[in-house]
């Protein structure tokens, strides 16, 4: 039989999810006490954020938890990208039924882990109780040099709309999820990937700051919601270009076989964790050079909202990701 | 018709909790973008803690939002006042379905912002989802001199055994709650805030650890517990002395009304929120001097486990409340 967690109650059960980590600098205090003690890099400020994944609204209860584990620091780091910033430490909380399997949490513990080596997070605290499904919950703190944060209200008329890689690989992977074409197409492996495993793009948000862009966005709700955000904080008007917009080359083979139009994905799919961001157009032959992989997809204009040009002339667009509206409950 | 969080949306909602602050200092960029930046006192370290409550397991859908907010975040405040830190910056997740009334958790915000207001921390951040209760989650980062953290591993054979303030206040408020005894006697009133507005004990951690006090614990599960965690963590037993350990006098009156032993709300009640801490006998005359309401209730043996004195003998107690363990779920 397998082991349920109120077999091994509260304090088995973080015994059991928390193995050595590998150490990592700025660790004063680990988990283990009232709170942890951690330093960042002196001269520095702190880039704070947190996200939750809960049960049968991010994930389905058949998800591998390594995949679980994975994205949930994965989205959180993305936010500290899109700053500019460093992410160094988090903490975790976990909710969840006394009986799930023991084995299920340690796979997302395992997820987790592998996304902390490969991003250089410490994980150093968290809080655990039961509830009636399972949620889980990050906070992310990391490091920024004064003044370097990258703000969505910053968009300036004029400036060139980029994103720093092709978009539409999760929604891709979302077809395959979900059975709406064959999980046993040979493109299928890396779609499920970009899904499950997305690698927010730090060093990019990093390689942004240091060119001296003020403005980005993590695309974690599709780029036309992200591009709103954009318009809206700054007060200015986003037109995309449909034909320059990048569309993951997998992506476009699961949309042959689902009958859909790939721009979709990019547009609204979400989940891909690149970066969307606005630069002066003056700094775009530093950017090639910096960023070989980004694209321009358009231009800040006057105005408000988000429009699509194509070959038909310009529509606006409007859409974002809500977790409470009617369709959705 | 009372409006749910359906109606509004997740903007719509995030506008409706979300009312103007008054300013922080060291909030750079505050909520809203896809991280805060912040800023602690140059030269000091970060203390960092995280802290949930869920339906059903921490409060009852019936409880007023307001003394949910305050009590979530002074439950983490008492966590960095535990470490000596103090508290400043905090982010917010919350889960929640979509019929939960939108003035219930305007309450619970309201709750939060005189929590932060009277403690001095910003709420820079956070996150939204639907789910099938609710579960609010709160991390927060203090700061801290460095070297001045108090951990409960630093327990010394010889140490006094001391606590803040008197104990069991909290409980006796959960048998007024949970109609134990009348909920019409002149004290209920009193142990009700002690149990749904605890004041977590920051200036006195702070003082601690200016006095050179390197061992603290928050009472959150009952001192008994408490003290387990501090000796288990030190390597050493604690011996506390129960004539010595201080009741709230409104709790003692509870007592007499619900026919329990008062020293068992102090023991294994908890959410008082007060300090148990190890001094060097040397150190007493100086935290007579700074903390007058502090106690001795115990002292650092060498052994294990905890044990009470009493007029009949020393006897081992051992008690831990957890939240996986079988009689809970």
């Amino acid at each position: 039989m397998q082991m349920q967690i109120k077999d091994l109650g509260e304090f088995g059960l973080i015994k059991a999810l928390l193995r050595d980590q590998p150490h990592f600098e700025g660790v004063i205090v680990p988990a283990g006490d009232d709170a942890a003690v951690v330093e960042i890099t002196s001269g520095m400020r702190i880039v704070y954020t947190c996200d939750c994944m809960v049960e049968d609204v991010h994930f389905l209860a058949t998800a591998r938890g390594e995949d679980v584990g994975f994205k949930l620091l994965a989205s959180n780091i993305s936010d500290i990208a899109a700053m500019g910033g460093k992410p160094r430490f988090a903490v975790i909380t976990l909710v969840a039924p006394g009986e799930t399997l023991v084995e299920w949490l340690q796979d997302v513990y395992r997820g987790l882990g592998e996304c902390c080596v490969l991003y250089g997070v410490a994980l150093v605290g968290g809080d655990t109780s039961r509830g009636p499904k399972i949620m889980l919950n990050i906070a992310l703190i990391g490091e920024i040099e004064p003044g370097k944060e990258m703000l969505r209200k910053n968009a300036q008329v004029g400036d060139l709309v980029c994103v720093t890689g092709p978009l539409g690989g999760s929604a891709a992977g979302l077809r395959v999820v979900t059975g709406k074409v064959p999980r046993g197409l040979p493109v299928a492996p890396y779609v499920l990937a970009k899904h499950y495993q997305p690698h927010p793009r730090v060093e990019e948000g990093q390689a942004l700051t240091r060119l001296g862009c003020k403005c980005a966005n993590d695309i974690s709700d599709g780029l036309a919601s992200e591009a709103l955000e954009i318009a809206e904080a700054s007060g200015v008007s986003i037109e995309l270009v449909d034909e320059d917009i990048p569309i993951c080359s997998k992506a476009e083979q699961i949309a042959k076989h689902s009958g859909e139009d790939p721009l979709g994905y990019a547009l609204y799919g979400g989940e891909d964790y690149e970066l969307v961001f606005c630069i002066a157009p003056s700094l775009l032959p530093h950017l090639i050079q910096v960023l070989p992989g980004a694209s321009v997809v358009g231009t800040v204009k006057r105005g408000q909202g988000v429009s699509l040009l194509s070959a038909s002339g310009a529509r606006p667009i409007n859409t974002a990701y809500n977790h409470f509206n009617k369709g959705d409950l």
